[in-house]
């Protein structure tokens, strides 16, 4: 079924619009970057070029009972695009243009293969931007439907926060627009944050429309090594408390800081760095306001233990120091010996469980014997941890698994969630259901059916049916 | 059967539980706050003390077939909680308590019928506040189910914003928690935000838990006249765009500034107002910051023509400048003439279409010979205007509404929305499903009807069914 959909979306879309080439299907299906694998693959991928193009898909999608996940930049660690029930990729590679741009409303309207960065980069001159920070090769329709945030969020929120309104095509090939582009209002159900990380199974984004920041006139860096993960965490709450408006609040554990030195870029390098653990803290707003700020920081840090602060004196300074953050899941990749992967996952819990999570984690992670690292936003109770291992031993992959489980199960005592900004994937499904209990879960599931009876975008696999026997008869039923 | 399901549910809430009053019913059917009227009144209050309680009320309403509709504080106007259909009211005087204040995660568990500036006084001494501003007498539950915001909205969002879970009573009596207490999550549907705005039509909100901020370090006040509403709407520009964090920037009109010359309070009318359209700004953050935003905000409003920069020197000038914002409406209030009414709206545009839809609605309004005035949220984009009116004239009242329609309409045309912060209720019915159109307003009925198949949670008369016949088959069968 699955190949007359894809030739009939041939027909619409042209030779060079449908792809059965295998190494682009497996681009789709797989990555290394992610810990959870699936067997199945999509039997082909196809580029729509407009949302009228998308609607003719998925009624062709709908019509054939074959399955829809949608692609942005592969980026994701949760499987979030990967096809368990094969089906139909699409990626939307070619429709990667900014529609309109509303300088003087603050707003752009962008289609969901927009790179952030480029687009940042367009749109610079007009003092503008979009306050995310998720990896560079992120794109919209990606960052939206996983709620992506990354550094900024302790300042801007999540990018639930910046999405004004979303055109979405239904399963059955409808096409809505949840609204307007007002930057506040009451009017009815907020349809655009319920598509906002639902990772494509109510709908698929062709179209949104984002609210844009003012570029702060002036920013700078400080890093303030502390002696432990607790003095860090006690910091950063009371910066928190104090109301002062960090751009953002990074912590790095002493085993990261260890792999800058000896493995940081050059510019990194030249800077000898205390390995223990160390908060990066990023001051924005206007040049005399920062200078205010830091005063104030290094009052407060200092009463935690950190006796040395280190502040950028000048452009140079601040890039290198803030390079050592950027880096470090570089780093650590390019350290990791042939053969092994990186198991990265993260969880979010309120702000003063933090310190007491971290430790613990890195307790239980210590255990194995494997190399782990800890980076947190800490402004926000989120933290990610990344485990070296072996994926074809299995027993080590076995420990991993089980650590990464009691990380997710601990995060849920301590009243936090299994993901911060990772979505929930194929990786995750079990841990959503313990975390939010079967009453939620199957109020999810009714709204699903609702909207996609069918089950016709099984992205990710149906987020909210846990039992993958149920989805396959579900969706090829 | 509302009888009977009333007697049912004074089985299990005791007779102090359930009033049959007249007046009291005439509290929960009627508001001379709102435009809208109907004619139906519920036939029975009740006062629920627990999550568990609502559900039995719930069940017993679901089981009769009687609507439901959750009652707060009675501020709303849009009719938000009349009962067109009669049924229950549900009244959460009974449920005012704070569950747990978590002062080092910066949250708080309340119930809705908590008072936001009880609370936040309540919490004063921890240095953290719940930064939302609508009216004083405003509860949470209704704060939440209406997306509330008020002068703060510019700085810190709305209520959406602040509302980490909720947990609800469903159609069926069933109660979800939409997820537990971390600042920051990609796990699942947004939930949160689903209820959030609803206005209680997919369930009812029993307990929330808010984020709170840290109340700033100190805070002054400016008040700034201009020549025109395009010199102020340009300025206000201008100053979210350099990106300097006010905390609240608000319009008022020439109409609105000799109301306070000449009916303000004692406090007030000391100082001599100029009867221009006057930004009242607010700053806040720490003292050395003010400072220096003070300096540059002046030079910026100078180049829109503001030469007559106000701001206060104390903290009892600050108090008195502020209070002829916080007076607005109260003072436009007690000078209407006996008899006449105040009819409140507010619609939302893109920032550059404020100034345009602010001066041509003031012009259609003039046209009426009736005395309106402009009070506007210009850092959002949002604005009211209020018109007095007889509501026994005919004429003039028909006159008063077509003027308000256009309002509505000219608003949809400049891609903006028919509530900015007030919800839909049974007012603006009409007004959202041309702002949406039926495809999204279709959408938005599917979830509805997914998770309220008997149409029991008719609070606002069902946001989605434009239809009163329809309402009135589905929900009484």
């Amino acid at each position: 079924m699955s190949r007359r959909a894809a030739k009939k979306i041939e027909s619409i879309l042209g030779d060079s619009g449908v792809s059965y080439d295998e190494e682009v299907i497996e681009h789709h299906g797989y990555s290394e970057w992610s810990t959870s694998k699936t067997a199945e693959r999509p039997v082909a991928v196809v580029y729509p070029t407009s949302t009228e193009e998308v609607s003719q898909i998925v009624k062709i999608c709908d019509r054939f009972r074959v399955p829809i996940v949608p692609f942005g930049a592969g980026s994701s660690v949760e499987g979030n695009f990967f096809a368990p029930l094969s089906g139909i990729s699409i990626d939307f590679s070619q429709m990667n243009k900014i529609v309109a741009f509303h300088e003087d409303d603050m707003d752009i309207v962008v289609q969901p293969g927009v790179n952030w960065v480029d687009m940042n980069n367009q749109i610079h001159g007009s003092g503008l931007f979009l306050p995310m920070d998720p990896s560079p090769t992120a794109q919209i329709g990606g960052m939206i439907s996983t709620n992506c945030s990354g550094t900024n969020a302790m300042r801007y929120g999540t990018m639930k926060d910046w999405v004004l309104n979303i055109t979405a095509v239904l399963a059955d090939g409808s096409i809505i627009k949840t609204r307007h582009r007002p930057r506040k209002t009451s009017a009815g159900y907020n349809l655009t944050s319920l598509f906002v990380g639902a990772e494509g199974t109510l709908g698929i984004v062709t179209e949104a429309t984002l609210k844009l920041a003012p570029i702060p006139q002036d920013t700078s860096v400080a890093i303030v090594p502390f002696p432990t993960v607790h003095d860090a965490a006690a910091a950063a709450s009371d910066l928190i408390r104090s109301g002062i408006q960090l751009g953002a609040m990074e912590l790095m554990d002493d085993v990261q800081m260890q792999v800058i030195n000896q493995h940081g870029s050059a510019a990194v390098r030249k800077r000898s760095w205390k390995e223990t653990p160390t908060l990066f803290l990023k001051f924005s707003g206007t040049t005399e306001g920062i200078k205010v700020d830091i005063k104030r920081v290094r009052e407060i840090v200092a009463k935690r233990g950190a006796n040395n602060f280190v502040f950028a004196k000048n452009k140079q300074e601040e890039t290198d120091l803030w390079a050592a953050r950027k880096e470090a899941l570089w780093t650590m990749l390019s350290v990791r010996p042939d053969g092994t992967e990186l198991w990265s996952t993260d969880v979010a819990v309120p702000i003063s469980k933090l310190a007491d999570i971290i430790a613990i984690s890195k307790e239980e992670s210590g255990k194995l014997g494997l190399f782990a690292s800890v980076i947190g936003h800490v402004g926000d109770g989120n933290f990610h941890q990344a485990v070296m291992y072996d994926p074809k031993d299995e027993e080590q992959t076995s420990s991993v698994s089980k650590c990464v489980e009691k990380m997710m199960d601990r995060a849920i005592d301590m009243e936090g969630t299994v993901s911060g900004e990772h979505g929930i994937g194929l990786g995750k499904k079990h841990c959503l259901a313990k975390e939010l209990g079967p009453e939620t879960i199957a109020f999810m599931q009714t709204l699903k059916r609702a909207v996609d009876p069918k089950y016709v975008l099984t992205s990710i696999a149906n987020l909210n049916d846990t039992s993958h026997q149920g989805r396959v008869s579900a969706v090829c039923g």
